[in-house]
């Protein structure tokens, strides 16, 4: 069975950098925005509106995995959501079945549970993601400190709401992750090449389990 | 300044174990039960009463952080307590103040915060933490799994209080921390040496911010 790490992180914790750098050291597949093209190809909508659907919560209060009845949330933007769900689903599968990869959100750490992935949480404190956020911002960008906080809050937010909708189960509970990392005080590109070696040995100890 | 990091564990999570190898992989001095034996000098108190306090919250409700008069809450029992945290935290300063090292439980991440220490939770499922308490267990043990579980929820629920009391902040909490390792599926020893290298390099970047 192909090795898989799971990355999940708040906006502007240098999680999706973190993932890049891993997928490198490791020689592992790097999947990303690409989830986000396959999907559009198979469901022939359009990438930007998928991009805008994927990781925010449908247009329902009751998490799907809830067995109920769909019949009252139903509506064609909540088909639109569930469809977009669907082929995100396999697109994830099909991917994690080619090679040992690196997938960053999505739900990636629930959907391919049966995997035994090594699932990480990247948080850390709004001051250093307001950094991290103006440091890869463009250079004509003139939000003010508190409407970037608003926009992080907003982002994580939806992630939050998705995750919980599609999975029941809360986002960036450290009990739902192998390692949770606070990258408050670190240098992302830093850490790469060791933690990477210490996801060698999880990724070891969860095949033994699985054999 | 030394290189501090600290260990707080659920009970049969494996914690004091990677705990103790960590150090001894990074060359570092390792405390845990030393730290009751000199506040048992300090203090005056025997060793054995003061490990029964020790990790346990004080009788009464409010945090200890909170500016507010202790009078009604006092008690001989209370004065004891008081005092066996006073002198903790003068022998947990003491010790870091002597050379780099790995201390394990005894919110010293809470009280060694201006070194910047290197803080870990490390958390397991119940049933791995059954496990690891059966395996170290004497053989003539005789708990049953429900008396084991009830027992491993009365020292987290024990060390969840006192850490709330002293610190005001809520144990296990994963912003509290830099790195949460879940053990479920880990093999300690395995992992202390990759870990170890990591370690170095994330209390390099916390030393690159303190200077």
């Amino acid at each position: 069975m192909n090795k898989i790490i799971t990355i999940s992180r708040e906006f502007g914790s240098g999680g999706r950098e973190l993932g890049r750098c891993l997928a490198e050291a490791l020689g592992f597949a790097y999947y990303d925005q690409e989830i986000i093209t396959g999907i559009a190809e198979k469901s022939g909508l359009a990438e930007e509106y998928v991009n805008s659907i994927v990781e925010k919560r449908p247009f329902t209060y009751y998490p799907i995995t809830n067995a109920q009845t769909l019949t009252a949330a139903y509506t064609p933007q909540f088909d639109f959501n569930v469809k977009v769900y669907t082929e995100q689903i396999n697109i994830i599968e099909d991917l994690a079945s080619k090679s040992d990869c690196v997938i960053i959100g999505r739900a990636a750490d629930y959907i391919l549970r049966e995997y035994k992935p090594v699932n990480m949480f990247i948080h850390a404190d709004m001051e250093s993601r307001l950094q991290r956020c103006r440091h890869r911002a463009p250079e004509d960008e003139q939000l003010s400190d508190s409407q970037l906080k608003a926009q992080i809050k907003a982002v994580d937010k939806n992630r939050a709401r998705y995750y919980k909708f599609f999975t029941n189960r809360k986002w960036g509970e450290k009990e739902n992750y192998t390692l949770c990392i606070n990258t408050s005080t670190l240098v992302i590109k830093d850490l790469a090449l060791p933690l990477a070696e210490l996801l060698k040995t999880i990724l070891d100890c969860n095949n033994d389990q699985a054999t």
